[in-house]
């Protein structure tokens, strides 16, 4: 039985997350499906006993991977979310999405979608963890839309949730097409009509 | 070397077409990475040298399903396409795409982005031809809105081209988040927003 990662001792925690990092690695580059639990075992440098002291199964691993990279997405936008408040804040979350395509070279697109359609019908434990995944991620733009709402810059009948889940979902497709064309205007376009839309619902 | 397509007689363009929609199946339902040639033979119901009569390996046939998703998922809206002109023609669309969804109960998601994520960065050629599949499906709901900008429906300053593919990525975003809560909402919520910017955009 593998042991849950609050009981771990420090070290043991820091073999935990190496493993998961590189089977996130591993799986963002290969796919899922092409991963085998001895692929991760390899790239995180250790033994085999190691990798099941900590996970069941390729299964147990997965989903590790998803709470990995669902935090390696979020968290760094988190200081941004706290700015959403404002067009300015909204303009500065945009900007830094872009940029971090840029640096990409538009390759790879976000690796929760790739963990969503290569896993999410297979698994119906890890497409609620997705689900999750992605509702965080709104609830964090919600957030300063709501409180824009609250203070009077967007009209009484902009609806903040809806707002939140339309600029997601505009960066999500965007992405798509930013990964197949290797060039960040699909992003730009898609995310610039949002934010378009969300200051036509200000109060001017 | 394996026979081009134009060149097939009836039946053996049958027999092509029957290799290509099994191998469209079962890289659906298991991923393009779990899938074999002798998974898609087995499927189609036919012999090894009637698969490699019609295509060399595996990545022909991945090329194959590409063009197969494509046609799938852009040919039955092209009807709506034409009436795209109007805001009811717009709406209209937007109906047929979530009615769509809720028959399939939210279930996988869009073929074309799935062949992107598993696929796009593995193979060049591929990535190029996904990136046409959305080139065409973008430019399918392009011509209506072009209309209406030439007759002065849509405002001078609205710019046709990214109004086209802003549905189509929030047409893509709201697909994976509705897939994930196996409810339409999300794909509603992000074309309405789409759709309402695109209507503040008209003249009134």
């Amino acid at each position: 039985m593998p042991i849950k990662p609050g009981t771990l001792t420090a070290k043991g925690q820091e073999t935990r997350r190496r493993i998961v990092a590189a089977a996130a690695q591993v799986m963002f580059e290969n796919g899922v499906a092409s991963t085998t639990v001895e692929d991760v075992r390899v790239r995180a440098g250790v033994s085999n006993s190691q990798v099941y002291h900590y996970f069941d199964d390729k299964t147990a691993l997965v989903r590790a991977v998803i709470e990995y990279q669902t935090d390696a997405v979020i968290e760094p936008q988190e200081e941004l979310f706290a700015r959403l408040d404002t067009m300015a804040g909204l303009r500065q979350w945009r900007d830094v999405v872009v940029a971090r395509q840029r640096e990409l070279d538009c390759r790879g697109g976000c690796p929760i979608a790739a963990l969503t359609t290569q896993y999410a019908e297979h698994d119906e434990a890890a497409r609620l963890q997705l689900a999750h995944s992605f509702a965080r991620w709104s609830a964090g733009l919600r957030a300063g839309l709501a409180q824009m709402h609250a203070n009077g810059v967007l009209r009484p009948e902009a609806d903040p949730e809806a707002l939140a889940l339309s600029l997601l979902a505009s960066l999500q497709g965007g992405l798509l097409m930013t990964q197949l064309n290797r060039d960040t205007a699909p992003l730009e376009v898609a995310l610039d009509s949002t934010l378009a839309y969300l200051e036509s619902l200000t109060v001017r």
